[in-house]
């Protein structure tokens, strides 16, 4: 390259760069947990792209989960089914089977133990699939809002049979969807763990709302939804019951949060009218992110109270919607905080108008 | 299928589910940040696989990072180069620069600001790339012993310039390697980024690492040298001046740390001999993972003291390394613990005699 070229390519650059320069990130703090999420748009010009793996079943000789497969998983532990068919048989609509290959198992002594400056115990748990449909649905969003509601039901009933056992100290309900997003089967299903402790993050949420109501005498999350409500800046979809927002402090793009509006912090004292309005608002989440960019790997968690402190004044049981967009790398992991290319403000435009986003798939 | 088919199947499961029964997963403290990991070696009976990219230079045209290229990356901060050769012209052997899409930006205020519940302040700080080579080579084990130690004493450069900075809390270096780690260039590199706060797991680092010195009298860091040395089960390498090893709550299968064995907290400490030494347990370690697992995307982050607190008797600097074989999934976003589906123990008995791994990639 000559170096009247390279000259001009490097005015080229700084003409840019000072087109850049008036966008400047923001940090943003997220208020329950404290962590900082660096809110840099300036990505926005170059072009977003992530891979999302080709449609699954094909890879998958026979289904596990699909009707009629049912001997290929263990036992299942119950089932919404028809009258007069029997466990392990088809005729059902839902069924919760132990993980074939749990990360946590029941039974045994917790035996916590010591070795010089090192603490271990035994992984004593209980790591359950409930699969959602016995068709080979790939999605939530394709389920009938019956099923969904049923799918949330069981969510219940699991979490209240595993908090009576006095080994357990939380129990946490997942879905992984999508390769990207850990899920090893396409055939719509979410998980649930029993810990014998109460996770990091959840200790970090009960601290951070904890601090909070000390300090204000209320609810963060209760003031969460009223000011998101008054702002309606994120704000998603609401009814009577709920509200869907994306939050202030988004660690990645177009994630989302479901938050009662009444005050309770057990995920078990949800009503079963309650329960209608949850469905329809979570499909309506999801379906929205696969208008937006289809067949996005994603994951949801619930967060709800620990076993041994159901009723907490300060705390508030919701749900998180995870897109599987960008990449966690040496940065995140080496500070803690995330770096999110779209402002959520925009994500909540794209998501209640379903334009495309400006993250591409492919 | 037959009622008898399904009841072979069954009691096939049945008996496998017993075979693997004695196989209870054990939870580990992290001694530091007191976080617990799952190590889980129930799913080695699944094969483990995992996709690595294909090579990619093929689809950089033009890669920016190559010699002869320098007027397509912002112009240089610095570089080592040959004697009477300008800046942003070849003849370098290694080169910083700012990154072309910077999380955070140089200049401004801080800004910190309020909005009802929420806080949030100016994204200021810097973004730096350290090419750590004119030639496209793509992986760090690839470069002479001499080249890594300059990019050792780059960093330890870069941390002390940016450092005087009043508005920088933090200097964090970090590589990822691979698209699946977070790269988008194949080109070796590294980067940098120094930020407003002290970031959230370093925070988690000191404070665990204080109460175990108010406790002991002693750095935790140092204890843990000493006994991973005593004990040899999970030591990879060591000379005169480092150690490094599988960590004994390993979060990811092959995760790796580098630690000094002599006391100090801040990495711009580290002396121009033990550089040397750095740079050679660095190649051995990364040289061995890929020996075992081709092309593996990997990070690394060095982990020092914040720019307001040098030097600190309970903190000891080091250089994790992590390798993306398991995908962080809902559970772990949920909860904040991680499931390790290989022991460290056995990792590092994988890492040393180099022995192909039981995870493949594919």
């Amino acid at each position: 390259m000559s170096n009247k070229a390279r000259l001009i390519l490097f005015l080229r650059y700084i003409h840019n760069r000072d087109l850049r320069r008036d966008k400047i990130a923001e940090l943003r703090k997220d208020p329950v947990i404290a962590r900082w999420v660096i809110i840099s748009t300036e990505r926005e010009k170059k072009p977003l792209h992530f891979t999302v793996e080709k449609p699954g079943p094909s890879k998958e000789k026979k289904c596990p989960f699909c009707e009629g497969n049912e001997a290929t998983t263990p036992p299942e532990i119950i089932s919404y089914r028809k009258e007069g068919t029997k466990p392990n048989t088809p005729g059902w609509r839902i069924r919760v089977v132990p993980n074939k290959y749990p990360a946590l198992k029941i039974g045994g002594d917790p035996n916590k133990r010591e070795k010089g400056i090192y603490k271990m115990m035994s992984g004593i748990g209980a790591h359950e699939v409930i699969i959602e449909t016995p068709h080979h649905i790939e999605d939530v969003f394709y389920l009938e809002d019956k099923v969904v509601e049923e799918m949330l039901w069981v969510y219940r009933e699991r979490i209240i049979e595993l908090m009576k056992n006095p080994h357990f100290q939380y129990v946490l309900i997942f879905k992984n969807r999508g390769i990207i997003a850990g899920a090893s089967l396409s055939h719509s299903h979410s998980q649930l763990i029993a810990t014998p402790l109460v996770p990091k993050r959840v200790e970090e949420e009960l601290e951070g709302s904890k601090e909070y109501f000390e300090l204000k005498g209320k609810c963060l999350f209760c003031n969460i939804v009223e000011q998101e409500i008054a702002l309606e800046e994120r704000l998603l979809w609401e009814d009577e019951n709920f509200i869907s927002l994306c939050p202030f402090a988004s660690c990645f793009p177009y994630e989302m949060c479901i938050l009662p509006k009444r005050h309770y912090s057990d995920f078990r004292e949800i009503k079963k009218s309650e329960i209608k309005s949850l469905a329809r608002i979570l499909k309506k989440c999801i379906t929205s992110l696969d208008k937006i960019l289809p067949r996005i790997p994603y994951n949801y968690i619930i967060h709800t109270s620990p076993c041994s402190r159901p009723d907490l004044e300060f705390y508030h049981w919701h749900l998180e919607i995870i897109p599987r967009l960008s990449r966690v790398a040496g940065f995140e992991w080496g500070t803690g905080f995330y770096i999110n290319y779209i402002t959520p403000e925009e994500a909540a435009k794209y998501l209640t108008q379903l334009q495309s986003s400006p993250i591409s798939l492919r």
